[in-house]
């Protein structure tokens, strides 16, 4: 028998153990799933950083450490964690991070606001087609690579970047400070969809969205540590950043009196441009269950010295 | 030599002699092409209802009648029109309207106006995914096929409709009047892509309306004549339609006291969902003049008998 530690939270435990429970069965995998267990007699532990379990030297016999969030820089410091760690790559949270970021896109591409806010008169702004307008992925990712293709797909003349330099992807991607400095000269959208690192974080500041075409649109629903507020209000005060729709923050909940609450060209959407959903996330869990059971590979594997 | 008379009004003109000259050059036609000439010796006229020619009894030589726009009902009535007449399907125009529809479904689906109008808080209203989000085509045709396909491509729950039967659609498509009411009960969105006919009119009146679920949302960028105004207000008054954004309307511009104006769950947008581009619409354009020389088949020739 296979016992599974969940460590989650009381709050997920509720929403996660049926769908558990049925992809164990499903998956023909005879475990224990459970909230408390000694240590020694652990064989994966379900993870999420809200959990108070934060000492793994115990969990001697432990083969991984399966995170519900996709991000995990919560967790990948931690010096006792010495078991294999996996990120969680949800299908559902793609998609909707997908159709978070393709429909952001095409909102500033067709100049929504304007009409959502009720414009009078008959001005017909006709925007340019999508093939004529310049957008940059920033991060590579699973979910980047799945935008970037989304994006593509509505025929937007798409650019990626990532830290390291990738090949054989279906977009122009550049890599390294020069290929930053290219894709963020060419994008007048730029999405950023990068894991929080040392080397990510303030990624844009006042230096490089110096780089942005004259009222460029910046879409964060990456990490809220990507970009330097103080350089990004002051770009916005310039008019070099035209517009930010943000999904993520430093602090969170966003306090009502920061200053992108009141920016009129600032919207704050609240950390949902993509949720981990219960039904898909159980699959993905259990697949690496099996996996590690099998002695396969597991999937999704933090690489520790990257950091993600 | 071949004689190609533009009627489509001065500014047209403007834009589109330059764009046709091209055209014209690269498929290697040799024509004239003028805004005026003795109508015995006209072989092609490109048009729009702007042009003050109304009679083309006159022009016994002309073997078409090229629509510079998508919508005939201007022209198709015409009893003194007995040459061929084409509609302009321009892929620019295509791309825009699949850019419109795809980013207003999107828009809905996300729930964005919130946080465009800027929801304080931080309430973490998630949406469900474009799979478990039911979105009904009224319309299928290359503009509603084109955006059904794009919708689908995102995940979407697409089902169609025509007046007539189709077949080998990659969606699951309906037609006739049971199968109106069928696609209108399953959609929490509906898109109104159809040609303006007298079988079209008022297609949306009260009684359609209501089989709608509670709180559809409707997208119309076909024709203004298609939805009952009068029947819209009541449904958006009742809730039973939570929100409508147009694009087309029975009088243009919509006057600034027209009551979709101020409605707060009403989306004005002034007729810029497709616009004709004049590059491609040129070779559009020039390609059935090249096919009429040629004596193959014009294409989208428009039926009388329907009406498009």
């Amino acid at each position: 028998m296979t016992t599974v530690l969940f460590a989650a939270g009381d709050a997920a435990w509720v929403e996660y153990a049926p769908h558990l429970r049925h992809a164990l069965a499903e998956a023909g995998i005879a475990a224990d799933l459970v909230t408390e267990a000694r240590p020694e007699t652990v064989d994966f532990i379900v993870y999420a950083p809200s959990s108070p379990l934060q000492d793994f030297t115990p969990y001697t016999r432990c083969r991984a450490v399966l995170s519900l969030w996709a991000g995990v820089e919560r967790i990948v410091g931690n010096q006792s964690l010495t078991q294999p760690l996996c990120r969680m790559v949800d299908p559902g949270l793609t998609e909707g991070m997908v159709e978070y970021v393709v429909g952001h896109v095409l909102r500033h591409h067709l100049g929504m606001d304007r009409w959502i806010k009720g414009a009078t008169g008959w001005e017909q702004i006709v925007p340019p087609l999508a093939r004529e307008r310049r957008v940059g992925l920033l991060g590579l990712g699973e979910l980047g690579l799945a935008c970037a293709r989304a994006l593509k797909a509505l025929n937007f003349d798409v650019a990626g970047w990532s830290r390291s330099a990738k090949s054989g992807l279906e977009i122009p991607a550049h890599h390294g400070d020069a290929g930053l400095e290219a894709v963020l000269r060419r994008s007048e959208i730029v999405v950023t969809l990068l894991p929080r690192t040392a080397e990510t974080e303030n990624l844009l500041d006042a230096r490089r969205l110096g780089w942005l075409p004259s009222g460029a649109v910046i879409i964060n629903p990456g990490r809220g540590a990507l970009i330097d507020d103080a350089a990004l209000l002051a770009a916005l005060e310039s008019g070099a950043v035209g517009h930010a729709t943000l999904d993520v923050f430093r602090v969170e909940p966003l306090p009502d009196d920061h200053p992108f609450r009141s920016h009129p060209r600032v919207t704050v959407t609240p950390h949902i441009a993509a949720d981990t959903r219960a039904s898909s996330a159980s699959r993905v869990i259990v697949e690496n269950i099996g996996r590690a059971l099998a002695g396969e590979p597991l999937k999704h594997q933090v690489d520790r010295a990257r950091g993600y």
